[in-house]
């Protein structure tokens, strides 16, 4: 069920949807993870999220785009997902999140990533990552 | 901390991260969601996401850009997480996904959104979708 193909990449439905509209972008371009895509082959990505996003008609929505099994990724092609997110349906439906840093503040007993990750630390890794751009 | 800056975009370090090397891309003109972002302001989102993910040095990484407050999104400005994801740290780091399709396969009495899409309902969503793009 195609719904858009340029030169460089189609939009599909996902054939598995966590919600109504949910549909994917995919670069004809092979590449297994996003890093390994060239520059030239991403021009469509971001315009046709867009129309898709409109397509659905969803006021709320969440874009996702997965690299590797530890980071749910199951098919090695790079693959962006349109999620529509309906705030009626709560976490019947759609993309449910989880965000690690919240137990910093619900709870001093769980040992949270951010725990560990002081203003130096943060800064330590940004010089880091700088150095490699 | 900035990492990136383009004609169109500044890359940043998230100053509150959920893993090692957490950051941000946000395009320098303002739209609150996605879909309100002009295409010519576009360009560079991926080729950023792209450098990013590879300063991190991370393997696994997910990209996450959310519309709406029912889609988790927080500051009313177009931003894209790059999210490290460290197979060694599992949940306690990183973007915790969940998937509501899962609750099909694992649980019948649960009444996952999925259950009420048939392949007709599918086909009924693209048609609808299709005559919009």
């Amino acid at each position: 069920m195609k719904l858009l193909e340029t030169d460089t990449i189609f939009a599909f439905m996902d054939i598995g949807p966590i919600a109504r509209g949910h549909c994917l972008v995919i670069p004809k371009h092979h590449a297994a993870k996003l890093s390994d895509l060239p520059d030239d082959q991403t021009k469509d990505i971001i315009p046709a999220l867009k129309k898709l996003a409109i397509a659905t008609g969803a006021e709320n929505y969440n874009i996702l785009q997965n690299n590797g099994r530890p980071a749910h990724q199951v098919v090695d092609h790079v693959h962006f997902h349109v999620i529509p997110k309906y705030a009626d349906r709560g976490d019947e439906e759609g993309l449910v999140i989880g965000w690690p840093i919240a137990d910093k503040y619900s709870s001093s007993l769980h040992q949270s990533a951010q725990k560990d990750l002081s203003k130096d630390d943060i800064t330590k890794i940004f010089e880091e990552m700088r150095s490699k751009l």
